[in-house]
């Protein structure tokens, strides 16, 4: 196979305060379909797109923020070459997760920034995968934003070389882009690709570890964040930013805030990643263009709004 | 890396009969980039959004039709491996191809269908690639069609089953669909995947060998394949069929002619493919929904007209 | 008021055979909301962008089929004046229309195509009309097709020169566009509009009177137009050509058919129409390309398929 | 004729610093034709898609700013009729404009707000047209933002409810939305529709006279203003708030400055509006969403910055 190893972000596990309204604005305003329940405080969802069981979990508790984001090996032996190098190159506590629904165990790294990545290789089909034999584009029309997946992840903590490190060299993703500091030794932030997308995961270098930035969803073309915007101004929904394109990964985007307090993005566009790229880099004082390509000015909730 | 061997299609060779409405289909009205000339005969283009030298060659010849696809490689180790599995499985026979500026050997291997299908590892950036330092979304804005890339093409020849083979086991790459003869007993015509693209490449059982049915080139939404149509209309360009989508694939397209009698094809949409996807399979009876998802029924030109 | 007289074609009844499939077709699918039953026999509908009462009647008959057109006016006295006008000057048939809920008296002209017209000023605002005070941009999120309202038809009948002539001289619409027939001593088709609308209207000469070729429901882009060929495929709705583009009117569209046999139509695009523009005119043999703009050629049914 | 009197907003000119510069933004970026020189200091342009002779001229002064908006009325009639009450029931001055080339008089009345307000009803058409015969959606690819008309202005100046007054009493244009105070005594703004246009010209209570808010170019689709952000990114242009929708006209929008200072707008989507649709208002507490229909707050810009 072409792509081997870790093949994508396929699962994330993140807090909420709150089903009834969560429900609303994942189900039914982003478009996830709801699969079921974990326990009494955990809600299993995917996109419309996705093969796999679930792909996020809500988990409601008391203050918002990140759980575990976790990523799909194409074999245990992959899983369990990570989990050796994790130990004797960077010396990672891992924890072994085995309640999720459809999944065998996933293994949770506890890497420099503060965050539980996890990896794992076995996972069931979910009951309703997109159509496989003379396939519609999709069984029931999608709703709302028509999210298609879960697509990526912006974590924030501390000593984020260092997971970046172990990203490319243990779990071996690709950098896409680097926004490097002005002292031009080190990154403010880093893009990480396990497959052609332009990110599956970044990393920002932050005092505060295991925070998360936001949790993105795909959309299809400019014309669905457009709709998608749409829809969050009819309904309420607290937008932050956008629509507008990040300059780094060209993505078209909004960020905007679920119910508890959590940044989401509507992500589409992008270009194709292959790991032969040149890497494009940014420097320090064009980070505004990167992040908001359209104003070219980060706004004032980046850095301090996250959970 | 996560994507690793075979990366993707990354050049083809093809015939037209005269340069000067060549280069205004190609250039002016798809939006290729005019790379340069190899000698009196052979033109070099590429996308706008390509990093490699060149990804399209025109070789003015008395007929269309195709001279080969060729694929990249992440290593000489990969390309040495394709060249020994393919001597000592298949028996093909293997040309040395060493004068396309940029790159170095190109490997041809003359598979059951009657193409030379190439392989290649060294290949230098292009003058004007894509942006890396502080990049903009593209240099200049693009023109015509707008084309991002070469994306792929759908080949017509016999012993169809024997070719998919060696793209699957030699190569690497991974069926993504597969329209099924009504007797169960082998495909129509298959889809072939190296990275996450629904195809890099198809291959359809046909009694002609070598035969070219279209060169694919990449557009970025719906929308474009709509000013596409507009342009192409305006310019007289012929069309085939569409705009449609494809049902194999979900890509929205256009299929059409260039003045030398090749098909094109525009392409964009079409899903995010992953190597642990099941596979897609089509009765032979719903083929025309498969390629004309809208119209449900292949045109008279489908199996007819090629090159 | 800049805009006077006659402001749009704003109802249309036509006959279907069956309700269940009708409402799936015309609510669920093309996304008009269901306002109520006048009988047993006739539903009423309407875009969720009109404001009156309703703009469509399905009446359930044992074949399809048009029962009339009707255009509202700004006032009784223009109202009158039509009626005075047909009367004196073409000398057509007029019959009163008392049944439609919300409407004042629709006074339906007998014209020379065989068609009923009707022209109305009394209506009164439908129960759920686009949001007024501190509007959003539409109350629920549209379903289906999401058509904003009921845009245009376009009729077949005998002496169509004189239909038109009493649409542009008693009823004040103006050609847009013409089609003239070979021999340059009329039209084969003649499109005629009230406001800035390519047309509300469309005539073409035709043997058989009273016909119907297509009612058109409005979509807002070209992208509306794909997703609503998205639905049809998957949900099994026959398209008869598209999605294309008209050269005539500029109008990006799918032919379709409802369950019971009248051709549908989705329309986006065009251009914006002041009565100083210049008329477009369009030679009979490239009828095709006014038509079919990307194909260049009427298909098999544009003439021989209607309702 | 169904629209008769005042057809449209047709003629704007306005001050530029500078022309090379102006030329760079308006005719290669926003896409506009250019015309000619009427002298030394005043350059001619229009939009692909207009008939008339022109409808933007650049004047080069030493500060941006408004010279006048020109409403094209369908006779001579209307004009005078225009006059006569202008003079009659508001006295206002009128001067007469002789020099433009392509047209006839043009009369321009000075109202309350401060601005010259011109009409007229002879204009040439324009030596490019868009096409009549057998007609192109256009002749050449359009260029930029591929603009296809001067769509709107937004005036500010004192007494906008007098000049107001004039618009629908003298003019015969109808108030689409309104802004009210929060006094509930009259309107902070107020929209104003010669046809089916969202608006022709809005009016803004402000205390300096004569100002200009935002010109704005039509543009066709939501994707056509994703594609002119990233031109404005990628050529430096400034851009003030969007991608967005407003509220108020449901228009998709972009605000950015022209090289000399004056803000510009790029403007798709909108409603159709008819004279008999109530009218929508806003209560001023809600301007922030009806202006910035995604962000819900007006930005700093809005009342601070105008040429």
């Amino acid at each position: 196979m072409a792509i081997t190893g870790i093949l994508r972000v396929g699962l994330i596990q993140f807090r909420v305060l709150d089903f009834e309204q969560s429900l609303v604005h994942y189900r039914d305003r982003i478009g996830l379909n709801e699969v079921g329940k974990i326990d009494e405080d955990r809600i299993m969802l995917k996109g419309y797109d996705e093969f796999d069981h679930h792909s996020v979990v809500l988990r409601r508790a008391d203050r918002p923020g990140l759980d575990f984001i976790a990523f799909k090996a194409d074999s245990r032996e992959k899983v369990q070459d990570v989990l050796r190098r994790t130990r004797e190159e960077f010396g990672y506590t891992i924890e072994e997760l085995n309640d999720q629904p459809g999944y065998g165990t996933i293994y949770l790294v506890n890497v420099s920034t503060g965050h539980k990545v996890g990896v794992y290789s076995d996972v069931a089909l979910a009951e309703k995968t997109p159509m496989i034999h003379n396939p519609h584009i999709w069984d029931e029309q999608p709703r709302g934003f028509g999210a298609t997946h879960f697509d990526h992840a912006l974590l924030y903590g501390p000593n984020a070389a260092e997971t970046v490190r172990w990203f490319t060299d243990v779990m071996g993703l690709a950098i896409t882009e680097e926004l490097q500091n002005a002292e031009r030794t080190g990154n403010i932030c880093t893009w990480l690709s396990a497959s052609t997308r332009g990110h599956d995961v970044a990393v920002l270098e932050f005092p505060e570890p295991g925070k998360l930035h936001h949790v993105s969803f795909h959309l299809q073309t400019w014309d669905d964040v457009g709709r998608a915007a749409d829809i969050m101004a009819r309904y309420g929904i607290t937008i932050d930013a956008g629509p507008m394109r990040h300059g780094i990964t060209r993505g078209q985007t909004i960020y905007f805030f679920d119910p508890s307090g959590n940044r989401n993005e509507t992500f589409a566009g992008g270009y194709e990643f292959f790991p032969d790229n040149p890497r494009r880099y940014w420097d320090a004082e064009r980070a505004g263009e990167g992040v908001f390509y359209y104003n070219k000015a980060l706004n004032s909730t980046f850095l301090s709004v996250y959970s």
